[in-house]
């Protein structure tokens, strides 16, 4: 007997299969009824709703005991419209084979309503429940719409190192590797470790940025994007960081600032159309359970022309708003770096939309971005999204040889390493630009979700690398 | 003036911009001419070919001393058919800028012809060549094929974590991460590094496979793939191994034997299917160049019915041949690992097609497999293929929770933590299965690059962590 998936016998024309036999497969979310007739909701993964499965207790009473929630199920029956509310089809149970059950003495997922905490600590499990099933089924479409929105547009995806023996320094961060005996490691002379024992050689860490890489895809192939995992030991436990998250990195050669923030919001915009067109019943879910603007405010993002607003511009409208009373934790005036309270004044309180704020101050940017002729501003942009803050921060990068070292003398930074890197703006250097998604940024502001822990499946962070 | 990415030029139905004014930006792969006429051979990454640009000496003079390999170029000019062979149109230069020189002297790209070998050494400029390029292409290729096929059949892409506490024992291959000094780790009262001071507060190692937690997603969500990198830190130079390389990770509820190799082959023809419609430009190039059964390989694959082969079957023809006087280098007999010599002579030699080869004696596979019913045999299964052997390893998974303790303890295995993994078989558990894919694997395959470095940006091996 063929079995189907519920998402097709909800969502798909089936009414040729009606009064036909059909096989469902899944795991039990609730049992109910009364002597006379059993209903169970059955659900398999492949969306969020459940097929009701109607059962006579007298021809099942044995099976019917072992049917309780999380208990995985293999039923065949009649698929019939159904005559209650809520679901256009059900299945009379003609056979039920229990594959597993799941003991409700010590089944942890019993009731509804467990606290995100709860939760996160059975995360192997908390992938049962609609909520999270909802956050990885659009997890899954948000990756997929990036995908597809740059192999439309003849982006290449390129794979940046994870391993990388480059630019260490900012070792606070960083998560060294090894396969050296950390008790016991080989000694040089001079009693330090010797590196070159290890296995690559010398001293190895986790990369925390594949676009350096990325500009050697782009000055080779024109245009690419990186996505894959991103390490940072940020000693920091809130609800916006990870020590392993995902990011995207598109880099694009011959790119100019206008063209830039034109693909960011294209991008953006790509992204949550595709989760308002893909994901609705996950969505309405969300918006009902965790969220009340959830729908409403992905809506109005695609609706919206994002403002181009200049660093120095957005810190005058923040002067004037404090010369009219308004108060901001924080100081505002040229040459700082906007807290999150000036960014979201400017994107909630004063334009309604989101900023995409663009030349900034060089001293709070990069090194590699590039110098505007003020000699004072650099070509970055961050674009500001209401309620999550900056989503996208990216720039162009300086082009000029010349410019990139004098600006890496300035810092102080060790060119030693970097050799390879400068060689992009040595030989055939060209205009580019490109920018950075932390994934579950945009997980956060398409779900509705309150906690970064709870985008991810198997989030890490100090002191949590369960599974 | 518009700018045209040369892809779209050469191979659109640009008849409507014959004679207009056109922008191209790119690389100059070569140039030549004479005091009348001078020939840049324009590339920017879009594609394999190149664009041509026909330029006056006497006007073009000191612009063109600049024009050497390697250099950026801004060319505008009109487009008109092109004169020569080869392509089918040209621009005739009016405007050239010189975005950025590439000293004739010093950059390492000048002739054709470098060998793979030299090309590492300057990895980070090696994608500017040709077969760098249609590799790289490919790879992207291949893992839009990736999702795309997934996607279309209702699997969720599941994003296994990299930092992971659990197995740890495998120590060989594991790369431990620590954010601790090396130098100087904090240690306990018994002398012993003190890990509950490190970052995860536990010793943590990287991944070497996500399958177990992708258990937990198939579990949950129904159909699941990974697609990520991996970790191995196996001192091996050899052209096959890579320390860090992606793997992709399908796991699938309620699947069974026959249900997984349809899979298997499905996925495999679908992707190589892909390369031919999509990358044809790439695949004549590397045909050409590297390896000249490239193509008739594919095609081959993707017209051909895989052979399903029982371990057993496949023994009783190695066997077969060698009493006819087929000589191995390895001895053939019930229970041994087949090594690439048996896996090569059963495909290349006696089918002559891909084979997937099934129920493996339990003592060569993993402890998760599902045990058949003659108590001496499991449902794994190993798709070979021509060249390069296997290319994809899966199975049926053991979903009875006694079986699989069973097992886990007749191989000594440590349960203790495993406990959420056998969550999987305590609660709800179902019939299910998966595989794995080396990605690069498959680039081998479908590039017909000898070397599995040459099929990856940046390879990862003992001593090399450049870039």
């Amino acid at each position: 007997m063929k079995r189907y998936e519920i998402k097709y016998l909800l969502k798909e024309d089936v009414s040729s299969l009606i009064g036909t036999d059909v096989c469902v497969k899944g795991w039990v979310r609730t049992k109910r009824g009364n002597k006379n007739v059993a209903f169970i909701a059955l659900n398999d993964g492949s969306i969020i709703h459940n097929i009701q499965v109607v059962a006579d207790p007298s021809r099942f009473e044995e099976t019917l005991k072992r049917v309780t929630t999380g208990a995985c199920l293999c039923v065949e029956g009649k698929l019939v419209e159904s005559q209650g509310s809520g679901q256009a089809v059900e299945v009379q149970a003609e056979n039920i084979i229990v594959y597993g059950e799941a003991d409700p003495e010590s089944y942890p997922l019993q009731k509804k309503g467990h606290s995100m905490e709860f939760l996160r600590e059975i995360g192997h499990l908390r992938l049962r429940t609609n909520t999270f099933g909802a956050v990885m089924r659009l997890r899954h479409n948000m990756a997929m719409a990036i995908h597809t929105f740059f192999h439309e547009r003849g982006f290449f995806y390129f794979h940046t190192p994870l391993f990388s023996a480059s630019d260490c320094e900012g070792a606070g961060e960083m998560v060294h590797v090894s396969t050296l005996d950390p008790e016991n490691p080989p000694r040089g002379n001079d009693g330090k470790i010797d590196w070159e024992q290890d296995f690559f050689g010398k001293f190895t860490a986790l990369t925390v940025s594949g676009q350096l890489e990325g500009e050697l895809g782009a000055t080779s192939l024109g245009k690419i994007y990186t996505f894959g995992p991103t390490f940072r030991a940020e000693n920091s436990n809130t609800p916006r960081h990870l020590a392993e998250f995902w990011m995207i990195e598109p880099e694009m050669a011959f790119y100019q600032l206008d063209e830039l923030t034109a693909l960011e919001e294209e991008f953006i915009k790509y992204c949550v159309r595709w989760a308002l067109d893909h994901c609705m019943d996950d969505l309405e879910f969300l918006n009902k359970m965790i969220d009340n603007g959830l729908i409403e405010r992905l809506r109005s993002v695609i609706d919206t022309d994002f403002v181009r607003l200049p660093y120095t511009e957005g810190i005058k409208i923040l002067e004037d708003a404090v010369a009219k009373g308004h108060k901001f934790e924080f100081p505002v005036s040229w040459g700082v770096d906007l807290a999150s309270e000036h960014e979201r004044y400017l994107v909630e309180q004063h334009f309604k939309k989101p900023v995409i704020m663009i030349d900034y101050p060089k001293e709070i940017k990069a090194f590699y971005m590039k110098q505007n002729d003020d000699c004072r501003t650099v070509q970055g942009t961050d674009v500001l999204f209401p309620q999550i803050g900056e989503i996208i921060g990216g720039s162009v990068r300086e082009e000029s040889y010349d410019k990139l070292v004098a600006r890496m003398d300035e810092l102080g930074m060790d060119r030693s390493g970097m050799e390879w890197y400068l060689d992009t703006r040595r030989f055939g250097s060209c205009p580019h630009a490109g920018f950075g998604l932390g994934f579950e940024r945009l997980m956060l502001f398409v779900t509705g979700m309150a906690n970064i822990r709870d985008v991810i499946p198997f989030p890490r962070t100090p002191k949590t690398a369960e599974f």
